[in-house]
């Protein structure tokens, strides 16, 4: 499958999602220019990005909302769901699986380790809850690939030397500290912190409005 | 003060972040290309970057780190602590006030909302939480100008409305969904399952790793 940057799947997972609101919505068909204006990008960089999915729209009526997601799924989830696991079960590890669990249905966090003895062996937000040392095993039966991280800062790079010797390829790092792993270890970091100070940046300075 | 865009302001927050883990190990002074190494942007992008703080380093030593610092913090905050409120305290809203609170000396989340009886005019993980309905009053009273969103999708563009109508000037919108705001209110949307969808593609996909 043809390679694509990062910026071309951040804006295809954006599209997708602003499509699944439109279907909910009761629409059928859709513009490229109208997917531009949601996502700040140009129509013409719309069109050249779902040129990569294979899916592409006439002129008469744009794209066909429902096709057009499923040709997004095909081509950003593999046809077997991905497994998940997050690491630290704290209040954040527990909000993300709410959040995420039964939004996309090819990406499943089945399994939570945390070293709180009153967490392990338990089923908590639908998920079950396993100890540290258990990682090696879960992770290879379960053929888990991606691991969210929501420990603490002091625990986060011995947690992400673990679980790459366990054969997680990519990682999702919600702890204030950037992990040293490997070249082909994927790593996306989320500061909740950065994100908290760009808006008190731009609410404070003036600026165009944005709202992407 | 001169204007920037906001990939220059992710990245002075990405520097600043840095430049304090480099502190914290002990370490003085530093060159722009290993400010570089760890951020991406080319070594010209990082002295152009700096050069909109107004401070420049020497060929010799490069930048004293704790003096960098101090000029970035000095552009991105006021010398006023920001007043930041909290609206959905569930196990979200608390991860975020754990996380936030105290990282940062010019930002603080003093107010938290929620329409739980149980949370209401209590102080949860240090931050005091009011009832909705006195969001007018306490926004205003303590001059809160940047609000969080941790609230579920089917509320959040009320709330927001309600924010943008007691002078809220931006907003860290973690709830899934798109908010219509006025052109003048900054939003920055943290979508937890976009960025997890990111992980998984890379995790299946051959890539030459990337970490920032």
């Amino acid at each position: 499958m043809k390679q694509v940057s990062e910026k071309v799947v951040s804006r295809l997972i954006i599209y997708r999602k602003y499509l699944k609101e439109l279907l909910a919505d009761g629409q059928k068909s859709i513009f490229s220019h109208k997917i531009s204006a949601y996502t700040g990008a140009s129509a013409a960089q719309v069109r050249r990005d779902l040129m990569n999915v294979g899916y592409n729209g006439t002129p008469v009526k744009g794209y066909n909302i429902k096709d057009l997601m499923t040709s997004i799924s095909e081509f950003l989830e593999k046809e077997n769901t991905i497994e998940v696991a997050i690491v630290g079960f704290g209040n954040l590890g527990k909000s993300i699986v709410d959040y995420c669990n039964g939004r996309n249905s090819r990406l499943s966090i089945s399994a939570a380790f945390d070293t709180d003895p009153n967490k392990i062996n338990r089923v908590i937000h639908g998920c079950h809850c396993y100890a540290n040392t258990e990682m090696e095993t879960i992770i290879k039966e379960n053929k888990v690939e991606v691991a969210i991280l929501a420990v603490p800062r002091e625990d986060a790079q011995k947690v992400a030397d673990k679980l790459v010797a366990c054969g997680i390829k990519g990682i999702l790092n919600y702890s204030p500290t950037r992990l040293q792993v490997p070249a082909n270890i994927y790593v996306e970091n989320r500061d909740m912190l950065m994100a908290l100070e760009k808006v008190a940046y731009f609410a404070n300075n003036v600026h165009g409005g944005k709202n992407k």
